[in-house]
């Protein structure tokens, strides 16, 4: 692993364990939650309580990101992707043996069919949001896995695993494709991010690339009850397969308001041009309420873990490319400026502010970034899919009726 | 329309008349609901209000089923598949010139792209799950559909009407190619419904058929906040586009837990065999707890309009194949039976119970059942995608967090 990358983080977690509050958490154990549960319930399903979770905790006050009880630094800074995402779907970090034998699970699973190749080249992957075509790729390859109507955690984990080895076979395809290369087959002496970069490049990264790369992986792979997350489990829940599921989730995912922000923090960053530019034209954003993308969050009041470990990142991986250097700058700025602007409501750059210049200096286009969050995120969909099934309940929330009731049906030519 | 059809329907309404409650429904506008609302949650949001709608209503005490005011036997009476969608989808019924323009509409986009036919042609229609085939040509297909991140309710609701329009399509080229014949391009001159058995078949229907087709299609476009459709207004809320959502919803209904009841309803009649059979079946079978497919329904607890309906509609076309004669002879005798013994439970045939042989009757193939409830269904998950997307909020429920917090990362070769 690349030593680099590694000291950054250390650094950077130290910075974080002084400023973040560490007070313990109060424990809850699945006892303690006791159903039917009183509540208010807003609209979207606002405070509405969807399942337990053993798997992965957002504390936006402090600034926690925890899966399965370890906090993202120390992941970010230790553990691979393939370590975590062992450790979501089995809720515990592995053996020296059940790591080997996961992570040869995951290389022998990264071959694709060619026939789900063949279903790409009919497919405007050029034109068409690359999400889609994931979305499709991932719907044929579902299609010659197997498929039982008895479903069982067991057999549905099986399957998840498999779902996590092809999804960066088949991004990587849609990135050649979307060039005109052909795709690459995968190389089953490379880690899973290495072989992402090398699938998608046609060269084995450099240490640092690939270890950048294995972190951005970590620290995407699950963030609480979030719209594709839940998607995923709406639809496992009819025990339907793990694959129609996370096609699903490749949906949600797809939404303006759910994925794509570091895709538009980039634009933003273009249209920005220079660091001089950055306080003008953010009065005038303030002024037109233009939302300043990648800064602040929802749920972080706190700064975003990931965006902490971002930033460096960037920082580390953008002399690689003279366009993210010049970006990274701007961005820099307007960190800067905006944390200093509205210092009162604790704005931070979020996981995205700094991701797409990770992403682009590693030589990874624009349209990819969203495919990209789905080739770490479907281990948090699958791990969070099978913790519902192991104890499964169809979701059945209900809409109230507020139309009419008894209209008289009247022939057409009297309307 | 078929005479023959119509006033057997007529008959079924008028004798639900004189049995089902009428008492008229109290009335609630959208101004009386006042969000946030207090409620008691349990599992799989159990209690949960996820939206307000005026498109359709499930009176389950009552035996009512109501689309945007009008009631079921109103709809399966008079009205056809065509009208029902755009009721649905515009809220109200169209006069004479909506209802051509929406119908040249539908004929328009019948056709799919033949590269969709060339990406099924890619995948194991004949061994893998219709539902998973179907998902992945809905999937493709919207690859070559608008698409755009700026979506408005207008916009959706015309590929909201593609998509109507193409289901059929594809799920008759899914039945041709799973018996190894080519897919058959749609004829302008027919309706929906008598053009999708022409599809399938390869025959224009005669009026009887397509008019049960027609009716059968009427009867499963909406049916509340069922799982597949909470699924498709989920992902939508994202402002995904809405071929993704629908795509999501096929996953929902694929799952056991959702479609497929009337596929097992005729594997159960064919394991009873005889009519004679049927009391001692249905002892061992309650011996064992076994369930009785098709027979009662979680939310009606007075009789399914939809099964009421069913039931005739199969007696009607029985005799169009002798297996289904047969199977017709042991599935009266379940129903009386079943209904009988299980009196007090006030247990009724459901939509599924006389669905299948319907179906069958009219040449289809049991595998297909569950991507026909689809090719309906479109109508309503689109439907309410496009109510909520015109007042749109991200569905965000939480989970609670019942782990560790702060569990201390050890190096592998120390587990």
């Amino acid at each position: 692993m690349s030593q680099a990358v590694n000291d950054l983080i250390k650094k950077v977690a130290e910075e974080a364990a002084s400023e973040v509050d560490s007070t313990p958490e109060p424990k809850l154990s699945v006892e303690d939650v006791k159903w039917p549960i009183d509540v208010k319930i807003g609209r979207g399903l606002e405070g509405a309580i969807a399942a337990t979770s053993k798997i992965g905790y957002v504390n936006g006050q402090k600034g926690w990101l925890v899966y399965a009880g370890y906090n993202c630094f120390d992941l970010a800074q230790h553990s691979t992707y393939e370590e975590t995402a062992f450790l979501l779907l089995y809720g515990k970090l592995p053996t020296s043996k059940e790591l080997s034998d996961f992570s040869a699970k995951l290389v022998r699973h990264r071959s694709i069919p060619e026939s789900v190749v063949e279903v790409m080249r009919h497919l405007p992957v050029k034109e068409a949001h690359p999400m889609g075509i994931l979305r499709t790729a991932v719907s044929a390859a579902g299609n010659f896995a197997s498929d039982s109507d008895n479903v069982s955690v067991d057999a549905e984990r099986e399957v998840s695993i498999q779902l996590i080895a092809e999804f960066p076979t088949i991004v990587a395809a849609i990135g050649r494709i979307r060039q005109g290369k052909d795709p690459i087959a995968p190389n089953p002496d490379l880690g899973h991010a290495a072989n992402f970069l090398y699938m998608l490049t046609g060269e084995v990264p450099d240490e640092d690339a690939a270890r950048v790369m294995d972190v951005a992986l970590i620290l995407h792979a699950d963030h609480g009850m979030n719209a594709s997350t839940f998607t995923t489990m709406v639809v496992n829940a009819t025990l339907s397969d793990m694959y129609s599921s996370v096609v699903a989730g490749i949906g949600s995912l797809k939404g303006s308001l759910h994925g794509g922000a570091n895709e538009r923090v980039l634009y933003q960053l273009e249209e920005i041009g220079k660091p001089e530019n950055t306080l003008a034209w953010f009065k005038e954003a303030q002024k037109n309420k233009v939302k300043v993308m990648g800064m602040g969050h929802r749920v972080y009041k706190a700064y975003d873990p990931r965006g902490r470990i971002f930033g460096p990142l960037a920082g580390l991986v953008s002399d690689r490319d003279p366009d993210v250097a010049r970006l990274y700058e701007v961005a820099k700025e307007v960190d800067r400026v905006v944390s200093g602007e509205l210092k009162d409501k604790k704005i931070y750059p979020n996981v995205d502010f700094y991701s797409g210049l990770v992403y682009k200096a590693l030589g990874i286009e624009t349209p990819l970034f969203t495919p990209i969050f789905a080739v770490s995120r479907v281990a948090g969909w699958t791990a969070r899919a099978l913790e519902h099934l192991a104890d499964n309940r169809l979701f059945r929330p209900r809409a109230i009726y507020t139309g009419e009731t008894e209209l008289d049906y009247r022939p057409i030519s009297e309307r």
